[in-house]
């Protein structure tokens, strides 16, 4: 259990179809199904919820409440989203504060939400009240307001990434060995001197250089042999252009 | 110096304006203003980019490029986003990963890049072959693929979180002391035995359970005064109510 089927989003009153539909596709690209709309509008656009939200098995499958009181009844962590003014500006936590936490009850097997209010006025007072936490994301304040679908896009995605459900992509090579870099240090000596690029003179100084740059970041072994292979192919070559110059 | 200043947010050939103004409006929420729009489509509408930029400011002043070679000429490092698929995927960041580094660039003065490509295709080989890093997105399985606007509010929204411009409101009062919380606690056994909720035999226990809920979470001062207040009226009307039954 990801504690992901257990995290209901929760829109109130939500004014336009095309935000009820991208809510749809961010809740899906984070795992979550169990969309609840409070007080739908009876002028709701569900052609653009339809469009926007790409794949319908959220939407299809909303629920639908006359009162957040009775769309959160079953939960037993009810965070609210809210601007960043307001009495309770104090006690908000940052989504990447709440999101372990809500995932803590989650993954015993409750119920939890998380609140949106409407898109020109968020939760009203009363609304706010049967919330247990509030959160702001963080925003700036050259314009602090937040689309109601990029508002779910964040916070679902604090929540998706703290569930440890999404694998990063790793490495598949090892990292090289100080034994595999100094034979390709070698070569690459070899190469300086046979294409005539450094004198023996130089050749500390150019290969300290080098050095350097090589080890700015994490050198794989399918790195190291890409670049001895560059460097004996150009002894190779340029033994060869000597042989043409005698 | 933020460093938000020096972030180009780079679209390459979007499909919708109503995309691209929330592009807008994610950049502003992330104190970002530099857009830049890479071969912009003939029949773009604008009307919609406007309406969902609410405020002109970046959409007016963005630029536009023939091609990505110009758009990101002038940067020092350039992010890719891509999908989680392709010959690069075992290299890519996370957006968390990534936006220190280019953090560290942009507020050392240099002009950075985050690239996004096409909504139906994403980026194309030569386009990517010009990032120097590539960025992943964690999504679920379930579906993948964000909107591009979200995927810009995820990205915009990891670099201005590490860019710790946003302070996050604190509690404005202090934790309770031990004194001042002994000082309630023999509030409230008072108030137990005031208004016989409780006998002296079974008082030990009930405060120890009492002591267990209110440790869940800190005390504040003014939590603690608030709670003080309710034992002492309780105590005040469980003896004047004793009085009348005399």
């Amino acid at each position: 259990m990801t504690g992901l089927e257990n995290v209901r989003i929760v829109l109130v009153e939500p004014i336009t179809g095309g935000n009820i539909g991208a809510v749809c596709r961010a809740m899906m690209n984070c795992g979550m199904t169990d969309l609840a709309i409070v007080a739908p509008r009876s002028n709701t656009d569900w052609d653009s919820a339809v469009n926007r939200a790409r794949t319908c098995t959220v939407l299809d499958e909303r629920t639908e409440y006359q009162t957040l009181a009775e769309a959160v009844s079953d939960c037993t962590l009810v965070v609210g989203t809210s601007a960043r003014t307001g009495f309770y500006r104090n006690h908000a936590q940052t989504p990447r504060e709440m999101a372990p936490k809500l995932l803590e009850s989650a993954r015993a097997g409750y119920k939890t939400a998380l609140v949106f209010g409407r898109e020109d006025m968020g939760l009203r007072n009363e609304e706010l009240a049967l919330c247990d936490v509030f959160v702001n994301i963080p925003s700036h304040e050259m314009y602090a307001s937040l689309n109601l679908s990029h508002a779910v896009m964040i916070c679902c995605y604090e929540v998706f990434c703290a569930s440890g459900v999404y694998e990063h992509p790793q490495e598949t090579w090892d990292e090289a060995t100080s034994d595999l870099k100094e034979r390709m240090y070698a070569l690459w000596s070899e190469m300086m001197l046979a294409t005539g690029f450094s004198g023996e003179e130089k050749l500390e100084h150019m290969m300290m250089g080098l050095r350097r740059i090589f080890s700015r970041g994490k050198l794989t072994e399918a790195d190291v042999r890409i670049l001895m292979g560059l460097a004996r192919q150009a002894i190779w070559v340029s033994q060869g252009s000597c042989r043409d110059k005698q």
